[in-house]
Order: structure tokens, then C-alpha cells, then sequence
């Protein structure tokens, strides 16, 4: 697996643009689009939250037949509780987008982030996306990486090339989200594309095991959001197939590491956060309890508050395992920040290992690893920490 | 019902203290005891954290014969992940106050709130339980309050009498919570002190639920603590008997407000919280999904940020209800803070209405109403905003 620069259209046949058209209120970049010159293969993953912005709704409808062409995307509103005109307004969207592409409308995702329950102002919408069907190209991934940018503070894009039988295939992707980010979804917007050539069943197939080992493994704030949503389009541009039988694993690594590499941008995006934190879950019973542990860990205010401070306070953390909802047995739990053992057979091992896991815990980035000794299944985790910028970033985000 | 002024000794036969015993590091209060100078009949509720501290194990232990005398409790170290010396330490701590009331060590409660994973002090302690004991007055209600408190602003006690066929009992009781808080246990401590007659089990039920409709509809901070416990003691003294034929309406109806009001109590003193929020949900099929979309908005760092700003983002509201597990309708949802309709059948009202909301939002006390429309199933919950000092207060809490 080799890296490549770039993101979305660092995958051969895909063009994309990000510009601004008035949807923000500040002149940031708030409209993406991004197109295949072939015509492509399609999955999608999608929020489970019971509220659904209307792209959402759209786009599981159009994703039935596991085909696709074009992703149109907006930061600034998410046309979320928006009721019918809502619907009417991201279906303008999908077909303003395939009018500007010269392409049928139900090859198109449309996807929306942002405030939640304000009309979408599509007059700006109309002439964005017109305009930004002009400026597709093949430079401008980057640009669409940063048009759908929310509170984030980096844009969030990773490429690879992967060999399969002597032959090349690239998988690119692009992703936002820094807030109202938990997982059991398919987590905040990524749009990944490749030039596989491959079934949308296998793609389907591939793009969950790769969300539920990535996107899913999260956790910012244990808010999930109304309007997050996974795409990843396969255009065949490469000519390599991608079977059951044929380099099924080969592009199920690439994915994985495309997706896993935009979900730790996404997490050390988080808001306010200061540092990001890796929980690894090792001797549990099956993968759900690990992962369950994990999240708790990774849930808790009090832990991510303590992670803050750099307060190597391994209490919170014992805490959170207990009310995890997995059976455990309390007296076998080993616990270490890095290489630091803080606490073995659930009892902390005193003042000197607490004093050199607070050096540990000063660090922008460390891992918690907590040994259950039940079993053999493991989990990773990926979260951040809890600061005052957090309470700052949502007590002002509308204002 | 008439309110009295105190708490757990304002109920006839009960004795209480409160002292600094050295636990705590500031010189502030760290021990209480509470005596009946009649055995009682005992009912107890216990955290459901896998997790247990070391006293929660020896109270469980001991409330099932359903009898009591005392309780002794500390706050400074909750002796939990203390491994065996922690079980040791806790059973001394009974065995000592046994000693100093002259009674059986079986008929003592023990309960511990604090620091997790450090050694109790028990030279201090040991002191401690003599003065205390030696300090027992019918006055000494208010001390015990105050000495079972961490980072509680104020000390949280309520008393009232009922009327029972003409005869007259009394039920207060004391609590103390402030972070950790979260349902689906007997919550943070608190103890309760009646002069009924009343049969342990039948005792037990009525605390179950009280503790139900009271303790477990409040949230914090959504962490459910290694160390809650609800005690309740019925000494008998009244010569008023209850049974499930006669005066238990009554009785769990003076339960129920002292509960609730003490639950109240610690809502309101919930870490670095500005404001008091009463979440009403009706309309919902079942009391559970009720209770579910009541937490998920309250366990909501999102909306609790929201709220701290005094911002009517009920996008924010909507998107908790969507991700809380209930099947929900979302277009039939009536959402409301206090009288302002903002939502209606879960589209927004528009400027004006938000502008209204946001007036009510900067009161200190305040409920939000959702109408589910779909049964006659309602719960109220009870929560806090989240302010910089929740994350202030917790990442110096060692400190």
C-alpha cells in the first residue's frame, strides 16, 4: 500500500470542486461537488438517528440501486427538520446537480451539514451549484474536502494505491466532522471514491466492515448526528476487478486504511480538543463488550475532562468500565497509559506510576489500554479529550 | 403533607453528627453518623456500577435482613478499587461503630463517597468514629448533611410530616451529589429516616419506587458512580404501623416527595451547573420510552451547552430525541420551553417563537415539553446545564 497526496480526485476519473455560495454566513467554501466521468458502483452507509436530514432520506432512497455518479454536499445547513419543503429542496438539489452534469438524477447523493431546522436558502443553492459544476476538476478534491467543513479546523482528505495481482487501484476519500460525532451510524459525512472495478453488493460489503472498524470505533461527544453519511462510489476506471474470489482482502486493507486514517483526523478534530487519545480494549469475552468498554471510556465527561488536565486520575476510568454494561470481574483488570502500568488486578499500583503516567498524559497523543484478562477479543477506540473550547465552540456555535 | 424544617433528625428517635476526621484535606467535615435509638426495619438501593466501592459490598450485605441501627458514612475517599484492604477497612468502619453505639456490627451501614483508588485513611478514621459517635445530638442533623458532601455548593436535607388516619409520622432524609450522576441505580448517597412501622419488604418497595420516579430520573454529567446508595431506616418510634392495607399511599407519597426533593436538590447542585432544567416528555407509548428520550436530552452535552448559552437550538433537541433508541414520529413532535410552542409537528415556528424561547432560556429555572403524540405514557426528568466550570471543577477535582 503506498500513500499518494491528495484525497478524492487523487483517484483516476473523478473531478471535483468546492466553492462558496452564500450558504454559510461567513465567506468560507460551503458547496462540494464531486463527479465521476464514468458512470460508477455505489454503497452508502447512513445515521440511524430516527430524525433524518432530508439528503439523507434522498440519498437512501437512490443508493437501492447501487449506482452512482455525482455527490452534491453543503456545510452550513443540514436541511434537517425541514418537513416537506425540506424534501422538495434536497430534491431541487439532486436535480439542479444532474441538469448542471448532463446526467440522470438518481445517480446523485446529495448530503447536508450544519444548523439543524432552518430552511435551506436555495436561491444561493441554484446558482452554487451551477457554479460549481463549472470549476469541476481534477485539482480540486481539496477544495471540496474544504467545503464541507463545519466547526472543523482542518480539512480531512487521504489517498492510497494498492497493488492487486501486479495491478494498481486507488482509493481516495474525504470526510468532515468535529462535533455531534458517536458512532452506531455511519458517522458525519466521508465520500470515498476508487477506480475498482466492483459489484456494489462487494462494495456495500466492504464499505461496512471498513466503517464499523473506523468511523464507528469513535467518539467526540456521544451526540449522533441527523445527518451523517458514507458514500463510496467505484468507477472501474482502473480496469481492475475486485471479486469474492480476487483482491477482495487486497482493496478490504486499502479501504480500511483510508476510512481508519479519516476517522482519527476526525476525532483529533474534535471540538476543543487538546489531545487524542487511543483506548484499546484487550482480553474481552467478544468484540461488542470490548467495544462497549471502549465507548464508555471514551463517552465519559469525567475521564475526558481528567485526560484534560492531564490527571492521571485511572478511578474515572475503573468507573466507566463498571457501568459499561459488560460483565467483568473488577480484580483482574490491568491498566496502562503507554508503557505505564497503573493499575494491576484492579488496584492502583501507587504515587510513583501515577507520577510517570501524568508525564505520559501531558502528551498531545497516548493510548490507554485496558486488559480485562476474560478473554481474547479486543476493540480500538478512538477519542479525544474534554476541554473548556468544547463548552466555548457549542455554546456559540449559532451565534 | 407538612414540610419541616432539618432533615434525617427532624424524624422522632434519630441522632446524627457530623465531623472532620482528616479524610478530606481541607478541614471541612468529612464524617457523619446517623443512629435510631430503636432498631429499625431497612430498605437500601444500590449503585449498579459492575464497579463496586468496598462499603457498597458490606451495606449490600448486611440490608438483607432487612434490619438496621446506624450509618456511618465519609466523604474525601470512596474506598472503591481498594482491593482487600478496602473490604477490611469497610467492615472495621462497621465494627467500630458497632463498638462506640454498642450494637451489632450486622446493624451497621457503611458508605463511602470520594476519590477512587486510594487507600482509606483509617488511623484518621478510627479517631473519627469516636468523636463522631460521642457527638450525637438530636441537633445533628444539619452536620451529618454537610459532612457526607464533595464538590456540593450546599448542604441537601428535607423533612415532612404525614398525616395517617389521624396520626402523624415523619419521613426526611439527607442526600449529597454533584458530578457522577446518573440513573439506573439508587443514585449518589442519600439516607432517609421515617418513625413508621413499616415491614422491611414492604419498606423496600416503596423506596424502589420512590427512588425510581425521584433519584433515577436525574442526570449530571451521565456517569454512573462506583459508590450510590439509599438507605432508608423506619425506627417505628410513631407507633403509626404501615402496611399494604393501610397508610401506604400516604407513606409512599411522603417518600416520593422526599426523594424527589432531595433529588431535585442535587440536580441543582450539579457541577458548574447555571441553570435547572425540568424535562417533561409526553405523549410517548410507554413510561420507558419516555424516560429514554427524557435522558438522551439530558444526557446531551449538545443541548446542555445550549442551554448554558441560553440558545434556542432545538435542532439540537430534535437530532437527541432521533438518536435516544425510541421509535418515534418525527413529524408529529410538539416541542415547547416552558409556554412557548417552538416546534410544531417537528418543524420549527419560525423567528419569533425563538426569539420568545431564548427569553425563557435565561431564567435559571425552566421546563421543556415534548409531545410525542403517539400514547399517554409520560416521564419527567431532571437535569442541569454544562458550563466551563463542569470542566473546571473536574479537571482540578485531585488537584
Amino acid at each position: 500500500m503506498k500513500e499518494l497526496s491528495g484525497g478524492i480526485t487523487a483517484v483516476p476519473g473523478f473531478l471535483a470542486s468546492g466553492t462558496y455560495s452564500g450558504i454559510k454566513k461567513v465567506e468560507k467554501k460551503d458547496l462540494a461537488l464531486i463527479f465521476s466521468e464514468k458512470p460508477c458502483t455505489a454503497a452508502g452507509l447512513f445515521t440511524k438517528n430516527e430524525v433524518k436530514g432530508a439528503p439523507v432520506i434522498i440519498s437512501q432512497r437512490n443508493i437501492k440501486k447501487g449506482i452512482g455518479q455525482a455527490i452534491v454536499a453543503n456545510s452550513g445547513n443540514s436541511n434537517a427538520c425541514t418537513g416537506k419543503q425540506g424534501t422538495k429542496d434536497a430534491e431541487e438539489m439532486a436535480a439542479l446537480t444532474a441538469k448542471a452534469l448532463n446526467i440522470k438524477s438518481n445517480l446523485i447523493y446529495v448530503a447536508s451539514t450544519g444548523v439543524i431546522g432552518e430552511p435551506m436558502p436555495m436561491e444561493k443553492v441554484r446558482n452554487g451549484i451551477a457554479n460549481a459544476a463549472l470549476r469541476l476538476s481534477k485539482e480540486g478534491g481539496r477544495d471540496a474536502a474544504e467545503a464541507i467543513m463545519t466547526t472543523d479546523t482542518f480539512l480531512k482528505e487521504k489517498a492510497v494505491q494498492i497493488d492487486v495481482g501486479g495491478k494498481t487501484i486507488t482509493i481516495g476519500g474525504i470526510a468532515k466532522g468535529s462535533g455531534m460525532i458517536y458512532p452506531n451510524m455511519a458517522t458525519m459525512l466521508s465520500f470515498i471514491a476508487t477506480d475498482a472495478k466492483i459489484a456494489s453488493s462487494d462494495l456495500r460489503d466492504a464499505l461496512k466492515a471498513a466503517v464499523d472498524k473506523s468511523f464507528n470505533m469513535t467518539t467526540v461527544d456521544g451526540d449522533m448526528s441527523t445527518s451523517d453519511m458514507v458514500i463510496c462510489l467505484a468507477n472501474g476506471v482502473s480496469g481492475v476487478s475486485i471479486t469474492r474470489n480476487k483482491g477482495y482482502k487486497d482493496f478490504q486493507d486499502g479501504l480500511n486504511y483510508v476510512c481508519t486514517e479519516l476517522a482519527k483526523m476526525i476525532v483529533k478534530d474534535g471540538e476543543g480538543a487538546t489531545k487524542f487519545v487511543e483506548i484499546r480494549i484487550k482480553g474481552a469475552k467478544t468484540f461488542n463488550d470490548a467495544k462497549k468498554i471502549g465507548m464508555a471510556i471514551g463517552n465519559s465527561n469525567l475521564v475526558k475532562t481528567a485526560l484534560f488536565a492531564s490527571d492521571a486520575n485511572w478511578g474515572r476510568i475503573m468507573c466507566a468500565i463498571g457501568y459499561s454494561g459488560v460483565k467483568i470481574n473488577a480484580d483482574k483488570i490491568d491498566l496502562f497509559v503507554d508503557n505505564v502500568k497503573m493499575v494491576g488486578n484492579g488496584i492502583g499500583l501507587g504515587k510513583e506510576a501515577e507520577m510517570e503516567a501524568t508525564e505520559v498524559l501531558k502528551q498531545k497523543e497516548f493510548a490507554i489500554t485496558v486488559d480485562l484478562r476474560l478473554g481474547k477479543a479486543e476493540a480500538t477506540v478512538w477519542t479525544c479529550d474534554f476541554s473548556y473550547d468544547y463548552v466555548k465552540i457549542n455554546a456559540a456555535y449559532r451565534t
